[in-house]
């Protein structure tokens, strides 16, 4: 008997394996929504016509938010929570600064935050805290009856994406993730002329997160980044490239994303860094130097996504758009190419040569860039540039997430949103560890992803 | 004993294709090579003082590499073939316009080609018919006792890839393919670079292929280009892409492609073009609009290849290298970035904010292109630009061919660079249809890849 099964296992092996039958992606499907729970798609809330914020995280990001919050009406910065007293103390200077009260101060171990969650009079919880301390304190927030908008990425593992889901269609609370790329300038007016029909059918789009972190590493609480990069293999780092791509695509409104693969270096500059900086010798960094992550949609289209944090080249969230009519590119240079059809005949005959396989001249760049802003830059363009924070699209952000708070609307990015984006890093893990192989993403709106049709930011 | 056996039939499928067991990567074995036959690593052949060539395929890019010929010293062209008699005739008079005695003249059937391979007097055949042309005609002509040259790509199947190599090893002779993009300047200077050090360890490289071919599409004999792409799935033309970024790796030259995965887009563009131009509706068209794959390499370096030939984009073919040190782009502007220790004290000074995070500026990158000139581009660059053929690339790859020949040098790429850059073709072909699994590369030297260190071009 023993010796028959191991024949047949053998046969069995060699069918599955051989070139004629294929592979099997890696399955990863969504556990059963719980009895009684529906899904949060377009969740709208009571209006909040004064927003109480509570911020948990003060480092490097932390303060930034809370100055921006200052400059937004119907905002109160209640309480501030770090573990250092002197991050706690130090963003407290900067409302007292802005004319604003005092808020409440927390700051001891590492569950001092519990503290803040828990506190009464407090509507949103802000979180910019390390990585792995994100959703955690995202889920007792909610379940304590608060909002949620956690810094980027929310979520580094699948329990930890299923938990901030199944906690949100339980409490009925928003959970945002705080993506702010997506409201950058080029990208809100690229999606703008996306919606248009401008670019055609949108059926290629990349983004990245190319940046060196050599002036920060030593920075970060605890070297909570660089750790994780030690012991993770993978995109851990993705939603400032993916975001804005699933927004033109529609992800989990008419189309969701099927399955990834990836693709790694060996790791050279990190584990190089810290023997410079510490004489340590890391012999099993498991991040490589640069990660290429592939995706495919269910309607036929194609992502790329890529990361590297440590190689000497200049920054560039690559934020490409490639369409049946027309094309975006931002870095090195923000540019367009339009089918010709799609030019009006006065810019036309002004361009005799333009062609659709070169880039719109810098006058019609301009001009586009003026046409197709994204409505809900318009107004807040001005502010949000000198209020500032990466050339203002943070607090466009910022103004985005009030402004749905204060009137009752669904918010611009959904708990979905971050549950797609931040998929990337546990399930690129995967398809690494086994060899590149293909790993399913699930459906984790389940069953919902086709219920609305294009993204829509509420008014 | 029936039932037994499906129960442990499932048991093992469900081992195998559970999430803890690894899926099994595409294997493509190569085939043992024939007694008495060895590999053609640095072939050298007795000098030709006088070439005597040969041209089969005169259609759009035929004529070019005729004229080319007469610019160079040492060079007969003797014979002149097409299937178009109208192709054969005014190739000859090329000559004639150059002062150079007429060829004889070969046309009619799609096998004429034969009489040409097997003519006395000839010392390289120039191959520049259609893709599905071009293994046949080489494989015969290298019997025949000729050196070939074939267009790319040189071959479409690992049947046809194989049978080069096995030809080009049992008659020692070369075949090279006329990949011409290797031989642009900033890839050119780029190499340079990276095999001075400037950019540390190379560990990421990128290319394509992205251009709209609409204004060429019906100009094809036969329809062959998009007939093929109609008929098959995956980056049908690599080459240009590929092989710049193999020479940086030194790819059988101390490393190896280990394997591939792909992703592409539905199919729209080229469906859309053959219905609006013949009202013909096709269906199952099978190459999809964008073709994304990735490579990983034995000594953990990874490469990205695209494919597209319909969206409205500018001209493409990325060109990227990504190194320890610095850092190569291409497109849309060409552009450098390196470590600081590797800019000169000079330079550093007159760019006191200068970092291995911004591209360099203007001056240094015109600096570095003047000092970094490759070698083999040194004496002749100037009338490569006059003669012309894509800026002068074309005539630089010509140059180099005869170059070698008359010196009995072994030519710039050999059959191997042929194989691993054409392989794609059918490779990514599996990969795609099996839905994205890893599909092998093989070691087409069949062991040899370590066992010359670096690209050296022979001088
Ligand atoms: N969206 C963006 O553009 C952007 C930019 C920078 C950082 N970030 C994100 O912001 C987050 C914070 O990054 P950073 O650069 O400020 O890191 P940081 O290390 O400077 O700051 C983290 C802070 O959290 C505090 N902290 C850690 N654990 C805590 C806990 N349990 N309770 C209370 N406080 C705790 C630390 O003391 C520290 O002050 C990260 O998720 C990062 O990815 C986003
Ligand atoms: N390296 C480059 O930059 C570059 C540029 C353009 C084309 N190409 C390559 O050159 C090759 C030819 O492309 P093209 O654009 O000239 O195509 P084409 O269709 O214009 O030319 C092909 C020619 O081959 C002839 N032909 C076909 N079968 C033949 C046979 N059996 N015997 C003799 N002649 C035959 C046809 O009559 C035609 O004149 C292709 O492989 C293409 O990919 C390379």
């Amino acid at each position: 008997m023993k010796n028959k099964f191991f024949a047949l296992l053998l046969i069995t092996s060699f069918l599955l394996g051989s070139t004629t039958v294929s592979a099997q992606m890696i399955k990863t499907p969504a556990p059963p929504r719980p009895a009684g729970q529906k899904d949060v798609l377009s969740l709208a809330t009571a209006p909040i016509p004064t927003v109480r914020v509570a911020f948990i995280g003060l480092g490097m990001r932390g303060p930034g938010a809370v100055n921006r919050m200052t400059h937004i009406p119907g905002v109160e910065v209640v309480a501030l929570c770090d573990v250092l007293e002197k991050n706690t103390k130090s963003a407290n200077e900067i409302l007292t600064k802005q004319g604003k009260p005092k808020a409440l101060e927390f700051y001891g171990d590492t569950s001092v935050w519990r503290k803040v969650t828990a506190l009464p009079n407090v509507d949103l919880i802000y979180i910019a805290t390390d990585w792995l301390s994100h959703a955690k304190i995202g889920v007792q927030a909610m379940k304590d009856g608060k909002h949620v908008a956690i810094e980027v990425p929310s979520a580094m593992t699948m329990d930890e994406i299923w938990a901030l889901i199944n906690t949100s269609e339980q409490t009925r609370k928003h959970c945002m993730q705080l993506e702010n790329c997506v409201y950058d300038f080029f990208e809100l007016t690229s999606l703008n002329m996306a919606q248009q029909g401008l670019f055609g059918e949108v059926i290629h789009g990349e983004g990245a997160y190319i940046h060196g972190l050599q002036p920060y590493w030593d920075q970060y609480w605890n070297n909570w980044r660089m750790d994780f990069n030690e012991k993770h293999r993978g995109d851990v780092y993705p939603t400032h490239g993916i975001g804005p791509v699933c927004q033109v695509m529609n992800i989990h409104r008419g189309d969701k994303m099927n399955f990834l693969v990836s693709v790694d270096t060996k790791a050279i500059g990190n584990p190089a860094f810290i023997k410079e900086k510490t004489g340590r010798e890391v012999k099993d960094f498991r991040n490589g130097d640069h990660t290429m992550t592939m995706i495919r949609t269910e309607n036929g289209k194609s992502i790329q996504i890529q990361h590297n944090v440590t190689s000497p080249r200049p920054y560039s969230r690559m934020y490409q758009l490639t369409g049946t009519k027309g094309f975006a590119n931002k870095y090195p240079v923000e540019g367009f190419a339009l089918d010709k059809s799609e030019i009006s005949a006065e810019v036309a005959a002004n361009h005799e040569k333009l062609t659709a396989h070169s880039f719109v001249p810098d006058d019609v760049r301009k001009a586009l860039m003026e046409k197709y802003k994204h409505p809900i830059a318009k107004g807040i363009e001005e502010q949000a540039k000198q209020v500032g924070g990466h050339g203002g699209m943070d607090f466009i952000m910022d103004y985005r997430l009030i402004y749905c708070l204060q009137k009752g609307l669904p918010l611009d990015m959904d708990v979905y949103d971050l549950a797609e984006w931040c998929c990337l890093i546990p399930l690129t893990e995967i398809s690494l560890d086994k060899g590149s192989v293909s790993v399913e993403i699930p459906d984790f709106t389940r069953g919902g992803w086709n219920k609305i049709k294009g993204l829509k930011f509420a008014e």
